[in-house]
């Protein structure tokens, strides 16, 4: 008999078993989404044995807590949404096991709340157990996404484009790219725990895109995990977001299709209803919707 | 009597009292001129009392140095450039006193070493005295670069420019922007002590100038510090160049009008002879050749 692998430890040997897997076989492959619900797994087990205490939110409708950590070398966790937060480890291992499967509920809100605790996991353990690691959780959330997209559209992402020039070949290094062969549009999916003001970048890729393919052979679609900002001086947490800007890049730069949020800000839900009409939505929604986003025949 | 300021004191003083001027006159002032001469020549003195090292450089052409730093609270400085730090202090000063004057020596590369030693002088006296700040050296390159062109163009730079649309106004926060009134072009000049990954959102801004206010209404003019990167386990210093990422983003998202450097990559320089012909000069050259940017009946 070995000893069990203490709770403690899981976040960051089911997350480097995660690395090595997407490594060898690929996001999208079974392997890696294996290792992917580990993963979630042992995250979340460590984090039920953790201290919770509410903050002062100032997002309006929103209530978020942090898991505790009572040893000094390490702060508490990012905010969690409470709301959108599951406790029941086996539903949301389930939830993210039937996208896999291509089994989903009807409703996607019933899908939310395991895909917001699911993305979630990684990020609050390692909040805990590692200091200054803002790195690791950022590739954790990059590899959920693409694995769940990558299976449900059936096609691995590769992660740079080239085009022929008149002079020479121009690669580009991207976030993901999905290429779902002849008749179908390309996904660009850009990955981002948060967006700040490094967004700007995502607007500009899909120019590039755009530039080197033609306008539409690639729909962009961005998915974040929250908006959210910690301040530890008096323990609150509001979101920051920039809507005008937004508006500026979706004008002025490209036209993403889509910004899919784990935690969605109310801020953004808004820019459906004004010009140019930029669609942000729960993730889930994905799931539902991604069949008229690939294939222009059925577009919205 | 009073007691004078320690040496190593004098980069943060200098720094605080630049700051200040900076926030109440604004960039370009007279009095942000006469504070940013008093902290390069604070930081310069500084510098003077230390210790060098010379680095293993990988830079074909090139040879760096530290200075030292025997405090194991805080690290060595960034690489210098050896070929263009000037030891002379009162040369430096007098030179970039003469910008300040309009007053210029006849060639350009008598003017590119002081420039180089007044942009490096803050950022390596705050990395011999301070951990982990790299804002500060941000925003002293910014205010150096700034001031010299404001006072050069006779015009105080915007951080901010706003387009009226059918629907409203949109505003976007930017980089310098300068407005030399009507008949001439506008500047969009954008300030980096590195470029790495991040530098795609340089293009990005042009574009949505651009898209704003018309191709070819604000020239496009980035400058840039340098592009070593150290690697303290072999005490070597290199350059990181993503030349072919800058052609794609000169031909698919916008196009600068010059990238100027204080330490220049030779892979850049290259640019200006291959389609889309991005010119890359040292920065002592704007000073030489402004008003062909400025003034499009004099464009090349």
């Amino acid at each position: 008999m070995t000893t069990p692998t203490p709770l403690d430890q899981r976040p960051k040997l089911t997350y480097h078993a995660l690395a090595i897997a997407t490594k060898k076989h690929g996001v999208g492959s079974s392997e890696s989404g294996d290792a992917l619900l580990e993963c979630v797994r042992g995250c979340l087990e460590f984090l039920a044995t953790l201290d919770r205490r509410d903050l002062v939110s100032k997002v309006p409708g929103k209530e978020y807590f942090v898991f505790e950590n009572h040893n000094p070398r390490f702060s508490d966790s990012r905010g969690i949404n409470a709301g959108w937060f599951n406790d029941d480890i086996d539903e949301v291992i389930a939830a993210i096991q039937g996208i896999l499967d291509g089994v989903l509920p009807d409703d996607p809100n019933d899908l939310h709340s395991a895909l917001y605790t699911a993305a979630i996991s990684y990020p609050a353990a390692t909040d805990v157990t590692k200091a200054g690691d803002q790195k690791s959780p950022g590739t954790f959330f990059e590899v959920l996404v693409g694995q769940l997209v990558s299976v449900t559209l059936d096609s691995q992402p590769a992660k740079s484009v080239a085009a022929p020039t008149l002079d020479m070949v121009v690669t580009l290094p991207t976030d993901f790219v999905f290429d779902l062969g002849a008749g179908r549009s390309r996904i660009h999916l850009p990955v981002k725990t948060s967006t700040r003001e490094r967004v700007v970048q995502v607007w500009a890729h899909q120019r590039v895109l755009d530039g080197m393919h033609g306008v539409g052979r690639f729909q962009g679609v961005l998915v974040v995990l929250a908006e959210t900002n910690r301040k530890t001086q008096d323990d609150s947490i509001s979101e920051v977001c920039l809507p005008g800007q937004w508006t500026a890049y979706q004008m002025y730069i490209a036209q993403m299709r889509r910004v899919y949020y784990m935690d969605i800000p109310d801020k953004y839900v808004g820019l459906k209803d004004i010009y140019p009409f930029l669609q942000v939505k729960a993730f889930a929604e994905f799931f539902y919707e991604w069949e008229s986003l690939v294939n222009p025949a059925k577009d919205d």
